[in-house]
């Protein structure tokens, strides 16, 4: 049996978010719109995994994902059968065979997230779906200096909306890097893996420090209490973007 | 009698245009939304002047328009004002008082349009609603070439959806660039002046050209006959930018 892998942009706008949500695929999810087109080529009842999923209204401008498949379509085909039947708003990069054992969630080493905040007061007429509108003025050298208590190994409960799990909620950050443009401010996330609702509390956090409403030190505090009440607002989901996952 | 100048951006996806029609305001154009909101708050009958029309759904990064008021608000508050109350999709970059005399369409001296044309197979997920996908690959120094006959002095009659005139079709063309990116070949037009839907069929005839079903000679003969239907394709509105207006 083959194994596809899948590298996909999407504009999450108008989607309840990556993953499928149930044996229906009819729900309006990427993986619902990826795993009908596929069906419908191969005749065969198609699962996609991804490398995790994405909340509603989170776009990515490299996710990847991979499927089974005992057609014998070549990728190339594959890849043009997907762009002609996808929604403007799915685009395949790529379509490649990986090894068999290749698993998109299971192998990932790191991921890469985005989140763009609008600066206050300049129009982002052709951005606006891809911002957060923030109204107020940062100070980013504080978020920056506050964005370092981020990196390393640290229980992220307090960061995440996990109510309760037996699953580990320790994940390492390798880096943090905020940068700001003319028209907006440009938070960069790399690590091991990230909690559900995780880089939009971090980068609502990061806001709030940036406003003046919490300090840097509090960030302490939400790993010492693991209380989600402590850290920030979940940031929308509409700045970010999942920008690619490493193998 | 104050007379203010707005430049203004704008996505044009969902306007029936720029210029409203008719003296019912509440139609949907960014005239008589612009119009409806400065009414609001000078209750004035505010009517704004733009540069010139643009049609149903093209955009502009710099349109500029202006406006008489007795109203004495500061031009930072009127920018403030327009930005709260107008939709995301216009945007309002600058506010500013103009003399008495100045008129944003007669006073125009050039302007320039952006026309943008997606490369084949590259998906376009964040940028499809403002690009021509256009599903074939086009040659762009034989249209690079055609463009040279575009510059200077010509009666563009035949480049326009005019259908029968008193007033002058002849319009001076100064430059027109043509660049490829990665993604996409940009076409930009600057001149003293265009005629009703001139640059979409300006670029229609380079895309023409560019593949294969024109020659760049063919132009030349436009010029001569003034005949639209000798002319290329009008192309779709969302690839279309009125960039800025220089006066």
């Amino acid at each position: 049996m083959r194994n596809i892998r899948l590298i996909i942009e999407y504009d999450g706008s108008r989607y309840q978010g990556w993953q499928r949500l149930g044996k229906d695929s009819n729900t309006n999810t990427i993986q619902g719109k990826l795993e009908a087109v596929l069906c419908k080529m191969t005749g065969e009842d198609i699962n996609i995994t991804g490398s995790g999923r994405t909340d509603a209204g989170v776009h990515a401008y490299g996710q990847v994902a991979n499927f089974h498949t005992n057609s014998s379509f070549p990728c190339p085909e594959i890849k043009e059968y997907l762009t002609k039947y996808l929604p403007s708003d799915i685009g395949i990069l790529k379509v490649e065979e990986a090894g068999e054992r290749f698993h998109s969630r299971l192998n990932a080493k790191s991921k890469t997230y985005l989140y763009r905040i609008a600066l206050p007061g300049i129009p982002n007429v052709f951005e606006r779906k891809y911002l957060w509108q923030f109204p107020e003025p940062l100070d980013v050298s504080r978020m920056q200096k506050a964005a370092n208590y981020y990196i390393g190994n640290h229980d992220f409960k307090g960061f995440s909306s996990i109510k309760k799990t037996k699953k580990s909620t320790v994940r390492e950050i390798y880096s943090v890097s905020i940068e700001q443009t003319q028209r907006e401010i440009q938070i960069t996330y790399t690590g091991n893996g990230f909690l559900h609702n995780m880089v939009r509390i971090l980068t609502g956090t990061l806001v709030e420090i940036g406003r003046g409403t919490m300090k840097p030190e509090d960030i302490l505090k939400v790993y010492q209490t693991k209380d989600r009440k402590r850290a920030g607002i979940t940031a929308p989901p509409q700045g970010l973007f999942l920008v690619n996952v490493e193998y």
